[in-house]
């Protein structure tokens, strides 16, 4: 396979590395995928996050095991197993899928790591397309609100939500941005800050209940957020508390849009009602529970309600940001979507 | 002094002392307040919280320097430099200046100690009416969801809105609560969580930003929360958050109660534009930064927005519970509020 690089994730002479989000930002610590069971281990603990990003890394890996020899059919039952990794996130789905339907030639192995290139450099193109469509919509001077992290880490090129405002930064334009630290597992507070710092974004840390009072202060001029699996009639999941700032966007009349890559789609669900929700474990909430930090507050016997995310309605989505177009409400309610994937 | 006990403060034979807020629920540590600066700085560092338990907490702390025989220009002074001790809660405020009031005659010092025995009696008795003022709006089975900690250790009574909780409760209603976790101080997640066990009350920790999800899904029948200043129109300041809710709640249709004594109106406020609001340390939002733990996780340089505190304005709020009646905004709009003080 050729040599690849992105922020999170790097191809080199054939040994492939991750760098663990779960350390960061306190350590830059890169991990060497070595065995197919590795891959499955680093998407359930988070080493590799972001629904993009996922889906690369994965496919990455199987071109990896497919260029050391593995049989078409290990390849099958491996490409199943990390398809089921994390039940949201749909473009790990539409990764797997497409390198699934790989056919079984003498020709199969390059076909399949051609695939897995292309995969990888469609995701780059893909962010570039999006974060040029989203910066049309960011006028100079204005303050953007995001949550978690949709930027270089969530993906291997410049993001899908935190792509857009990185182009309308480099484009000059004076942006600011206020980032919510994103509980749980805190990717605003750890992920989004440090991509701001390297990128010499200004942003403003805030706590995910202060939004609404950022809002109220006529702070907040733009809400972006990214997917992780957008339903047909324009319904989306994404990390928990964006359907929060979706409804707060409204009462304040604040345009609210989402922005993902067409792979995002998931063509078997007609409305957000049919995306099934991961729930994480108590321990997260009980404290914070990660690499980075391990610290519990809660009393032991603490029930907790801890869905890794939650879907918002169109109705609250002023634009959807694809790589090749801005939609409204009406064009996704003619049914754009259905001819996208 | 009269012996007296709360969860979170005890007179015993002239030693004032309170729980360290701060150490909750890992330690039970209870600290001497032994000289004037101590009381400032258990206000400052949170070791007192809850806006009625610290103006019953200085009110103590005075009553017994005049007992120990300080003089009464130094407790005019010791008590206007309690008196700023934080911006927001006017509890505080109403308590030093009913003491401030006591005339300086040959009996001004058990004039004094009687008037502090008061307002700690008193604060017990306006806990029992809130509760059983805003329990009659809970019927059995519903699911409640309150936000900081506003029960036995933010008062010296029951609570303002948990003390409503822990009332339906006793009542044998069968009642489930969701606690906001409270970033950044997790005084939902630390303190509400501790109470609800004690209390044997059935809880659901949650992470602030999941209470939209919770409330799209049908889960939560009615929000009380607390109050640290209430202006004549009926806008209120609580903790951070409390606006983030009263949005949600109106959206989804929600009852939004807020539950505090008369001590809490300010009657200097016409509106809630004049209450100050707070800002604290970046380094709570940085990590969490409390004496139940200190961890940072986000960039040392991150510019941080805290402020302690949000305004809810009287138009998002359902129901307003005092010691002695529950208003509805046809009551505020008549200003039933100027006649309570």
């Amino acid at each position: 396979m050729k040599n690849k690089e992105a922020l999170s994730l790097k191809m080199k002479d054939g040994i492939l590395s991750l760098i663990d989000q779960q350390k960061l930002p306190r350590e830059e610590l890169w991990l060497e995928v070595r065995q197919p069971e590795d891959m499955i281990m680093m998407i359930q603990e988070l080493k590799v996050r972001g629904a993009p990003a996922i889906g690369v890394a994965a496919s990455m890996a199987l071109g990896l095991w497919v260029e050391q020899g593995m049989s078409f059919e290990d390849t099958t039952r491996w490409a199943h197993r990390y398809r089921e990794a994390r039940p949201t996130a749909v473009n790990l789905m539409n990764c797997i899928d497409r390198l699934l339907n790989v056919p079984q030639n003498e020709d199969w192995r390059s076909e399949f790591v051609r695939t897995v290139e292309s995969i990888f450099d469609e995701d780059v193109q893909l962010c570039e397309g999006m974060s040029t469509q989203g910066a049309s919509l960011i006028q100079s001077g204005q303050k953007v609100l995001t949550h978690c992290n949709t930027g270089g880490l969530a993906t291997v090129g410049a993001g899908t939500a935190l792509g857009v405002l990185r182009k309308a930064h480099e484009q000059n334009k004076q942006i600011h941005v206020f980032v919510d630290e994103t509980r749980p597992l805190l990717q605003g507070g750890r992920l989004t800050t440090w991509e701001c710092e390297k990128l010499k974004i200004p942003y403003t840390l805030i706590c995910d209940n202060m939004a609404a009072s950022l809002m109220q202060s006529g702070e907040v001029d733009h809400v972006f957020v990214g997917a992780d699996r957008i339903a047909l009639n324009g319904d989306f999941a994404n990390k928990i508390g964006t359907y929060s700032l979706a409804v707060l966007c409204q009462y304040h009349r604040i345009p609210f849009t989402v922005v993902a890559p067409y792979t995002t789609i998931d063509i078997n669900c007609s409305s957000g009602s049919e995306i099934p929700i991961e729930q994480r474990s108590s321990e997260e909430v009980k404290g914070v529970f990660g690499a980075f930090a391990q610290l519990q507050w809660a009393p032991e016997s603490s029930q907790v309600w801890n869905p890794a995310f939650d879907v918002t309605p169109a109705d609250l989505v002023t634009h959807w940001v694809f790589e090749d177009a801005v939609y409204r409400k009406e064009d996704i309610a003619e049914g754009v979507l259905n001819h996208k994937t």
